[in-house]
Parts: structure tokens; C-alpha cells; sequence
């Protein structure tokens, strides 16, 4: 088979680098492979010999083989592994040459690593892929940042081999200078955190405080997949919940899946971040300590036989129940959405990125693991107003939280009372009254403050900094 | 006056180096200070010039004025500053002098300058101290780690100088290696900001919900603190409520004061490092958000005209609810220690440091903000177990939550559907519920992480990681 000089190239040749590549090639590109390990990119070589897949044995090779300027997708662990690559590739390049890390990076590394290859002309975006092994290989939501220019060197290609909404666009777009493109993921991921979180609270209800079965809450998720919940974790989920255990028990698989959820550090990432900036993201940060405390699975055993548990009697009417739980979980997902992008317009201006937060949700809406109908409603709020101080104010969330409001506080006070842990619904209404109240009791703590270290406070009714002579009266 | 050589030595002449250095003057030492500014230097030693003050105004004086081994505290300007003096005064050090730094640095840093220094064979000792101005020059406590030969040659004088418990126990001991001692001051900012909060919490359910003037909540806090809150912060919280307006406006003073609290940072240390180490420190973590939100006050304000108010009736017994308050703010209080002391645990296991948590909890019993008679209850509990996996386990603290957890569980209920933000009573109440359950429903989760990512699960069952075949079957 006759091949042209390779257009892109993508080097390590696990999975999601495979998949990229493959990716790549059906959209009618020739690209360059290469793996430390040769052998990796002989078997995908072999694996796919019809395809137009060009492999190269030395890191030499493989930059030699390319198109200038050249383009090059890097898919190595992320960390010192990416830093090795790129101190590999560096005396091998030339100016103007694009570097593209795909890599799951934290995004400060990915502004060093911009930054200190801008000196020498190379051009570096890092760009966030969503999708998993799936998405890769049929279409991700892909969140590149970088030099503008550099990014449109490969923009024709990104955008092809991204997922595509409904409405045809792809689920690409440039999303800002240096480490903007990372960033932006690290929220899709912590968001994600979030959404798993509350769904594994309905469920949670669902078994425990309504007693319905396995089978019962598989159709109730379906149902709900049908309406404002329509996204891609709600639908596996339902499916999850058909599936029986696959080494015979005869149950389904998800009585038969221990309950500790690992994590892979981007949720704590984006909960550090807002720490850091000062900004409430209070839900993710609730379903990373729910996964955290998940883990602690001896400790909790060996307490539930000790700790009391609750007395009370808990009414609820069964035929409302589950709608409320429902308005519960669509309440709650929206709050984290507007931490969640609260936190992207902090960063944004701390970081001086011009983040455009319609475009964001617009390629959230297919690829990725976040990905759901609702990301359309998040579109048309920011095309509507792209100053929108918090995604609540926008008139379509508004009048959900006036209709699902009373639903969420009856149904925490319903799951408080049943013993029921629900951190994330109670986040999410937390969040919502303290953003809504006029007053909160901050000026108590803020007198205390002045009273024991002298830090000075506010006041309601002029300017300034003042300190109270707590010591010297009385 | 005629003056020994100074036995120790404080270098930083604000407000905190200088009353440190009055407070060991009291206990009969002579004191040689220094500041880099030397007017300050001056007017301390003039102000006190009856005192046993050896002032120097170039460091290599003040460092040869010393007793050997030479016991110098640093009071100066946490980071950079800290490192700055340490250059200055390292070529004037000789083997086996110790250094303290006394300011409220990061345990990162003082494990970095511990083990730096101790090439050099200086001792360096990070000491956490806590209790404000007056506590500095009363008696503080006081949480040194570093070199356990270290501390025995300046034990003497920090015992002295120290607060004392009502069992006559000096505030201060060895807390363990390098960061040990900034890294437990670190714990105990954060619990003080999880104590503010469910202060600040109660205080607005009185005033919001119950409808109490400020007047009637200063009496209910000069009760608590009669009972088992009694602790400093309920009782300067009921002082300043029953202070007025010092500019005349005839108000109450917390109601001139903005409802903004600010932060130094070290809450947000200790919610950073929970997430790195995987704790789940919610409470404390929530108290940090709340600070967070409250700092947005125009948006609040804004927001308050827009979004919906709820709307349910809220009833509840005038007779009761206080009560149901006080229950509630000490389970919670629990809930927060509990957080901390695991958190503690973890660290201790991973930074190798041995932390006695008795004895940790006995130097809190005075001198610091958030001392409190049940710091007794906890320094009880791990005498009688110090290998406690957690604090809610012991007997004494078990029974409170057998006796409270209703009356938590019904004021969150109430506080939800008023729309009183209560984020540090739900989170206590979530980490309860959620600690004591022996299945949680993070199979759910980990379950679409295998899905979507093929992350792999463990099973109910039997040992080892699985990956189910999603897309093979059906």
C-alpha cells in the first residue's frame, strides 16, 4: 500500500494513543507512530497493516517522517514520563513545530512546559480528551490550549476526529493560552466526580430509604433517560443496573461490586484549585471525600456494628417519592455545574485566559463522559449572556430551582432522617442558600477573629478596616 | 541593672516575638532580642528597660550574646522571610545550637529547613503557637517538632513559659520529627475554623430561624458555656454578642459588622493536604467554603433579589429548639475532632512521626483559641486507647451520639426546608452516617468507572480486581 508523508504523528502506542491514531487515519490522514517500547508499535503496525499507519523504531525516525511544520501528539503517562519525551524531541524539532500533549496533565506542568518551549519557537498545546478508550477511537470531546496560531495548524484535523453534537459541531474548540486546555478538563473531570456522586446517591435512596429493587431502579433510570436528566452516565447506569454478575452468582453485577470507588487524583486536583483561588466548590469536593471514605471500608464495617443508628420514623408518600428524588438529583447536578463553572471564571481571570464558557459546554455536549442534553441549556445561557456572573441566574435554571427547591429540601430532610449519607444533595442545597442569602453569619466569625488576633473587620454601614476595643471597655 | 548572659534569644520584634519574649522574661530569664529594624529593636528595650532585655542591631551581636548551645525563636514573616534570617544566621551558628521558628509556617517548609540545617548539625525545631497576642505574652500552646535532643535543651524554658492546664500541665510537648509540630497547628486552624463555623451556623439558626434578638443568643452562649461546650470560643462569642457599637450607632456590635470572613490561609492548608493524603475532612473543609461565600457578598446580595425563597412551612417547638441547637453544635463539634484527629492519624503514618494524640490533645486544654473543657474528654479517650481508630469510637463520645443524633438529624431537617445554610451540620452529619454504614454506594460508581474507563473493580465476594465485559454482551 502506497502511503503519503504522514500529516500528524502520535507517539506511545498504549490504548488511548492507539485509538487516537486510528482515529486519525479513518478520517483519510496517513500518521507516524512510535513507542519507546518498539515492539508495541510493531503489533499495532501488524494489527492494522491496512491502514495508513506509518511506524518508526527511533524517535528520529518517527520526526523524520513527518510533514513540516510538523504536528505531534504525545500520549505518554503524564509527569516525568511527558518531560522525557519532550527533552527526546526537542534537539529534533524546528521552530514553528507543534507539540500536543494528551496526556491526563496537572495544568501548571502543561504552563511550565509552554512556557519554556515558547523559548525555542516550539509551539505546546495541552489538550484534555475526554471519552475514554471508546471515545479515542470514535470520537472524544477534546479541549486543547495553547498558542492560538498553533492551534490552528491542527484544528482541521482535531476537528474531524472529535465527537459531533446534534447539531453537527465538533466537539473541539481552541480554549485558551498555556495551560487553559488542562484546566478546563480538570473541572470536566471534577464535575464528573459530581455527577457520579449524585447518582449514586438516588440510587442509594432508591434501595435503601424506597426499598426497591435492583431491576425497579434499572427502569427508573431509563425513564429518567428519557427526559431532563438525557446524558451518558445516567444511560450506562441503567444499563449497569440490568447487567447480571458475569461469574454466575446470578445477581446483578452490582451487588457483587464492592463499595470503595477509586480515584485518579483529577477530582482532588480541581478541589485544591478552588481552595486555592477561594472559590465554594463545595460538591465536588463532598464526592471526592465520598469516594475517599468509600475506601475506608474495614473501618466502616467494624463501625456500622458499633455507631447508633437512627430512631425516627420516616413518612414519605412512595408514588412522589422517586419524582422527588429526581428533582433532587437535576437540582443538585445544576449547583455543581455552577460551582464548577464559577470556578472556570475565577481561574480565568486569574490566570488571564478569556476562558468562553458557551464554547466550553458546546463540546461538552457529545464525547465525554459529562456529556447530556442539559450541556445545551448551559450553551444557550452563556450565548445569551457570556458575563453570566452564575449559571442559577440564567432564567431556564432559575425556574428549575423554583420548581425543584421545596422537592430537594424535603427530601435531605427525608434522608438526614432516615440516615441516608447525602452529601452531595446537601451541598448542593448549601450552596444554594448561601448564595441566596443577603446575610450570612460570617460577620460572627469575623468578630471573633478581630477579638483573639486583632484581624480588623468591615462594616455594614461605611468603608474602612476597623478593630473593636474588646479589651479596654466593660 | 545588672543581666546574666541571655539564655535565649527571639529574633522579630513584633507583636508576637516581643510578647514571647516578655513572657520569658517573666519567668526569670534574660532575653536577647533583635529585629532587623533596629528602632524596633530600641523601643522594645526602652519600653521595658526594667525588664531582663539584652537588645543587639546587627545579628552577629545579638547571636554572640548568647549562652551556648544558643536557643534562638524566630518570630518573623512566615516563607521567604524565614529563610532569609536562617542564611543570615547560619555562618554565625555553631554545631548543636537550636533554632525555633515560632510563625506560622507551612510543615512543608519546616521539613525542608529541618533536614537542610541539619547537615550543618544545627537543630531546627518548627513550633506551632497558638492563642493570639495575649496568649504570646501569658501563656500560649505551644506544638514544637524537630529534634527530640532539641527540645530537651529548650524544654525547661517552654514549660515555663506556656499556659497550664487546670491540672497545672504545661500547654507544650514534644510533638515529633521536623514538620510534626507546624503540621498539628496546622490541624488545629483547621478545627478552629470548623468550631467558628458551627458557632456562626448556630448563632444564625437562633437568629433567623427561632427569631432571637442578639441579646437573648448572648445569654443562650453564656449558658452553653456552662455545660459541655464550655469552651473559650463559645465564651468570647457570648461577650461579643453583648457588646455595642463602638461608633454609636446604639446597635449591637455584630450587627454593624460585615458578614465577610477572611482567612490567613492555614484552614485551606489543612483541606488541601486532607485531599492529597485522601482523609475525609468535610467539615472542616465546608467551613473553609463558607468563608469562601461569604466573601462574595456583592454577588449574595444580588443573588438574594433573583432566586427563589423557600416556600414550605416550618414548624417547630419554641421549647425545644434551642436545646436541639445545642445538641446539634456539639455532635457536630465531635464530627470535626473526629476528621482532625484521623487526618492526624493518617499524616502521622505517612510522614512517620509518632504523633502522641493525648498529648496533643492535652496541650490544647489551655492557652490556645480553641481550648475547651472537652479536650479533656479526648485526652481521656486516647489514654485509654491510644491506638483509638476514631474518636467517635471511644464510650464517652459514642453515648453523645446516641443521645444527639436525633436531635441532629430533625434540625437539619428544619434548617434545610428554611433555608438556613447549615453546611457544617450537614456535613457532620453526612460523615456520620456515612463512617457508620457498612455499604455505601460507591459500587455504583466504581462500577461506571470500569464502564466508561476500564478501571477495574474488586468484588463482594472473593480477592483480586475484575473488568467487566460491558460491550460483549447483550
Amino acid at each position: 500500500m502506497e502511503k503519503q508523508t504522514p500529516q500528524i504523528g502520535v507517539v506511545g502506542m498504549a490504548v488511548m494513543g492507539k485509538n487516537l491514531a486510528l482515529n486519525i487515519e479513518s478520517r483519510g490522514y496517513t500518521v507516524a507512530i512510535y513507542n519507546r517500547t518498539g515492539s508495541k508499535t510493531e503489533a499495532v503496525a501488524k494489527e492494522h497493516a491496512d491502514k495508513h499507519l506509518v511506524p518508526s523504531y527511533t524517535i528520529k525516525d518517527f520526526v523524520a517522517s513527518l510533514e513540516k511544520p510538523r504536528r505531534i501528539i504525545l500520549m505518554v503517562k503524564a509527569g516525568a514520563g511527558t518531560d522525557a519525551v519532550i527533552q527526546e524531541l526537542l534537539p529534533l524539532l524546528d521552530k514553528g513545530d507543534v507539540l500536543i500533549d494528551g496526556g491526563n496533565t496537572f495544568f501548571k506542568d502543561t504552563m511550565r512546559r509552554n512556557k519554556e518551549l515558547d523559548k525555542s519557537g516550539i509551539n505546546f498545546i495541552g489538550m484534555g480528551v475526554s471519552g475514554g478508550e471508546l471515545g479515542a477511537l470514535k470520537g472524544p470531546s477534546m479541549m486543547p490550549g495553547g498558542q492560538k496560531e498553533a492551534y490552528d495548524l491542527v484544528a482541521p484535523i482535531f476537528e474531524q476526529m472529535a465527537a459531533k453534537a446534534d447539531d453537527g459541531a465538533p466537539c473541539v474548540t481552541y480554549i485558551g493560552p498555556n495551560g487553559a486546555g488542562h484546566y478546563v478538563k480538570m473541572i470536566h473531570n471534577g464535575i464528573e466526580y459530581g455527577d457520579e456522586e449524585l447518582i449514586a446517591e438516588s440510587y442509594h435512596l432508591l434501595h435503601e430509604l424506597v426499598g426497591l429493587s435492583v431491576d425497579d431502579i434499572a427502569t427508573i433510570f431509563n425513564n429518567w433517560n428519557k427526559g431532563e436528566l438525557d446524558s451518558y452516565l445516567i444511560d450506562i447506569t441503567a444499563d449497569i443496573l440490568t447487567r447480571k454478575d458475569d461469574l454466575g452468582s446470578g445477581k446483578p453485577i452490582v451487588d457483587m461490586i464492592l463499595d470503595r470507588t477509586a480515584n485518579k487524583g483529577t477530582g482532588k486536583w480541581s478541589s485544591a484549585n478552588a481552595l486555592e483561588l477561594e472559590i465554594p466548590q463545595s460538591l465536588i469536593t463532598e464526592s471526592v471525600y465520598a469516594r475517599y471514605i468509600s475506601m475506608m471500608k474495614q473501618e466502616r464495617v467494624k463501625a456500622s456494628k458499633v455507631l447508633p443508628k437512627p430512631v425516627g420514623k420516616v413518612d414519605f408518600d412512595k408514588n412522589e417519592i422517586v419524582e422527588m428524588i429526581r428533582k433532587a438529583l437535576y437540582f443538585s447536578k445544576i449547583m455543581s455545574y455552577a460551582q464548577g463553572f464559577e470556578q472556570m471564571r475565577i481561574a480565568s481571570a486569574h490566570y488571564d485566559w478569556h476562558l468562553d464558557y458557551a464554547n466550553i459546554a458546546r463540546i461538552w455536549r457529545s464525547g465525554c463522559i459529562i456529556r447530556a442534553q442539559f450541556l445545551q441549556n448551559i450553551t444557550d445561557a452563556y450565548e445569551k449572556n457570556p458575563d453570566l456572573q452564575n449559571l442559577m441566574l440564567d432564567d431556564y435554571f432559575l425556574n428549575i430551582t423554583k420548581q425543584y427547591q421545596e422537592a430537594v429540601r424535603d427530601l435531605v430532610g427525608l434522608a438526614v432522617k432516615a440516615g441516608v449519607p447525602v452529601p452531595g444533595f446537601s451541598a448542593a442545597i448549601a450552596y444554594f442558600d448561601a448564595y441566596r442569602s443577603e446575610r450570612l453569619p460570617a460577620n460572627i466569625i469575623q468578630a471573633e477573629r478581630d477579638y483573639f488576633g486583632a484581624h480588623t473587620y468591615e462594616r455594614t454601614d461605611r468603608e474602612g478596616s476597623f478593630h473593636y476595643p474588646w479589651y479596654e471597655e466593660q
